[in-house]
């Protein structure tokens, strides 16, 4: 079979769709996108008879269990798309060779020509196994992949969407808890998602009003919360951890620290993983992180025993872990919820191109400077295609320009991650 | 001393402001209120001269820290009041005689006349205590308390300043965590604050689309989540909890829970005391319930264990505590924001007309029942004066009838609650 087809040559048949993996506050987006895009494109040109959304991904599918979406009200996607979370239902199951077969037999059940897999890197996976047993029995298929992921861990993407709506909302969550810091001064500890990358973890940093502003002449990084912020691309260590909090607490008597709900110890295992009981490990080995406090709570307990008390007294240590609110807080980043939407489009515009497989990536044009300098440049981006072997399975970590030392990020760090956040609201103090 | 005197007999000095207690997204808007209050009254009458905020309240005053606020651009203050969490900074001393001493040589000290108190019952008790020494001593120091608290817990009122806020956050996070819970299936654990009364905790029936619309013909409250939501004001009981979850989990696969992290045992002990590892107690011999997730980790732990594994694999289950954001979370309430504002300036008249203390209280006026009724009445509210003895140190408790059975809100609950959050986003589902 050819990398991409010619229009006349298109099979014709149902398109399928789904979602998978962790939802986001934008992934309703990409549904819509795909569905705007095939009823532009290959519904209008005939290859397509029926849009057919999946339950619960691959799961419903093998029991078919599918939403027709054909003639689904514009009304009706325009809301759909503002809601937050998988609309058709997620999973996380991880197909093996004979639960392939069966998502197989079912799309040939359903006449389905053409597949969508909107998702992370366990899902772009699914997408390619998916595709080449597909191609290798000789049924035409194409099978393409849309990023999401709040983790921003896909590699060839600038970042995916999800990522910039709950960055926004560590943003703005930490500019608010830092708030309530200086207010009741004592040790405050945030848990981020983030299984490997540290992105989320580090918009965090957008929460200091120099960051923000990136202008070195509004007070430094130690003085506005957090001001330390641990990435799972650090190895972890606790005394140095707790001689970092020492220094701050020592001298303001109060600290504000993040850390990433993935930070690992120097032989990189997930220190929550040993912390959560009876933690749950999902079909793609990934051990339970999230849906817990158990990692902000043993790292609290940790600072109560460890620190010097300060005029006799322990430290007021609290933890609070964001959880699944990060993910599905219904505030999106604009830009967020735009590249979504198109990335769906893009993928029904690559099966109209004739294309075999591939999965969407984001593209960064436009720097998006303007945010922060006068005469910088406007924000944009573009789509491109890309194989899916090159997303599939594989975790795209934070760039060493992007972190400084071993509890911060860099003004790189911040340049990228400012122009997609969104507005932020501008705090005043006393 | 008489209750009231004429503007004639008004003692002349400073006025000083604070703020003490939990932080709201609103308690700025007060402070804003009181000092705009003030420039319009007592300032422009000449009975004041300086207009002088408490660093973190008490506790700063007996240091003589304190922050002018008599010419601060009218700019400064319309942003300060936007900004959540308390600008002044908060605390949590429990003033005994001796402190109360200091407090009022610091007042004297200053030539301060009038002090206004920005917080819950805990913080008008405070205010009650220094307003009695006054009195006691001779020094003629009008004591006002402005009420805050996102448990909207205080007596005489219909609700407080803060509530709608942290009621709004609350809602909407469970809106889109049940999003989450139907797309990922499974049992999912929200942790509320409240320390003894369960307003912030009922909130949370506002995310089901029937209570939302208060309408029967939409789908049952046991179809959208949370299902379950338990109040302190109820008994907890671990294993009529778990039947509860039982009995839900076993039918659709998946459970939506809300508890208050303020439930107690039949002994009225709370469930979260005992779990939170070297938990910390204030000075009020309040225990801490927050900056943890310790209770909804062991209420996790304790149904993964208890419950009939569906399909053999036992269930998916996690725990978020919303933690400190819910109550500094800056999408704060409309009619919050402009309720905060007046009750401030409403302590400001309450001096001007020669009150000699008191406490603000808000009555609603007007039902808003229009908000879920096409012929509904529009909502209102005024202020009222109050002893700051019928506040002080009190609780106020959910009434029974905004309870239904243990582990429900009423209708009435909700026809409470809804006018006071704003608009809530409606959710398309598929």
């Amino acid at each position: 079979m050819q990398d991409q087809t010619s229009l006349s040559s298109l099979p014709r048949g149902a398109a399928l769709i789904g979602q998978s993996g962790g939802p986001t506050a934008v992934i309703n987006q990409s549904l819509v996108g795909v569905i705007e895009g095939l009823r532009m494109g290959l519904f209008a040109s005939g290859h397509i008879d029926r849009i057919l959304g999946m339950r619960h991904g691959v799961k419903g599918l093998t029991k078919g269990e599918v939403v027709d979406c054909t003639a689904m009200h514009q009304d009706k996607l325009d809301n759909l798309a503002l809601t937050p979370s998988a609309a058709l239902g997620s999973t996380r199951d991880k197909p093996d060779a004979a639960y392939c077969e069966r998502v197989l037999e079912s799309c040939k059940k359903l006449k389905a020509r053409y597949f969508f897999y909107i998702g992370g890197n366990d899902s772009s996976d699914t997408c390619r196994i998916i595709s080449e047993m597909a191609q290798s029995t000789g049924y035409d298929m194409r099978c393409f992949h849309v990023p999401k992921t709040v983790d921003n861990d896909l590699m060839e993407n600038d970042h995916t969407p999800g990522f910039p709506s709950a960055a926004r909302f560590v943003a703005m969550a930490c500019m608010a808890d830092f708030m309530d810091n200086i207010s009741l001064p004592g040790i405050k500890i945030n848990v981020v998602m983030g299984r490997h990358a540290g992105f989320l973890t580090g918009a965090s940093a957008l929460a200091r009003r120099r960051d923000r502003a990136l202008d070195d002449s509004v007070p430094t990084a130690s003085t506005d919360g957090p001001q330390l912020i641990y990435c799972p691309e650090v190895p972890f260590d606790m005394e140095r951890f707790v001689a970092d909090v020492d220094s701050i607490y020592s001298v303001k008597g109060r600290c504000h620290i993040v850390v990433s709900e993935g930070i690992c110890d120097r032989e990189g295992k997930p220190i929550a993983a040993s912390l959560i009981k009876n933690g749950q490990v999902d079909a793609h080995g990934n051990v339970q992180l999230s849906g817990s406090g158990a990692l902000g709570d043993q790292l609290g307990d940790f600072l109560k025993a460890k620190l010097t008390p300060v005029g006799g007294k322990p430290p007021r240590v609290r933890a609070d872990t964001f959880g699944y609110v990060q993910r599905c807080w219904p505030d999106a980043s604009i830009i967020d919820r735009i590249e979504a939407r198109r990335s769906g489009r893009f993928a029904a515009t690559l099966a109209l191109q004739g294309h075999i497989s591939g999965s969407v990536a984001i593209v960064r044009t436009g720097s998006g400077s303007a945010c922060y300098q006068p005469q910088g440049e406007a924000y944009a981006s573009d789509y491109k295609r890309v194989e899916l072997s090159a997303i599939a399975a594989k975790t795209r970590h934070m760039p060493p320009e992007f972190l400084s030392g071993h509890n911060n990020v860099s003004r790189k760090f911040i340049e990228f991650c400012l122009p997609l956040v969104g507005e932020l609201p501008g705090f005043e103090r006393l």
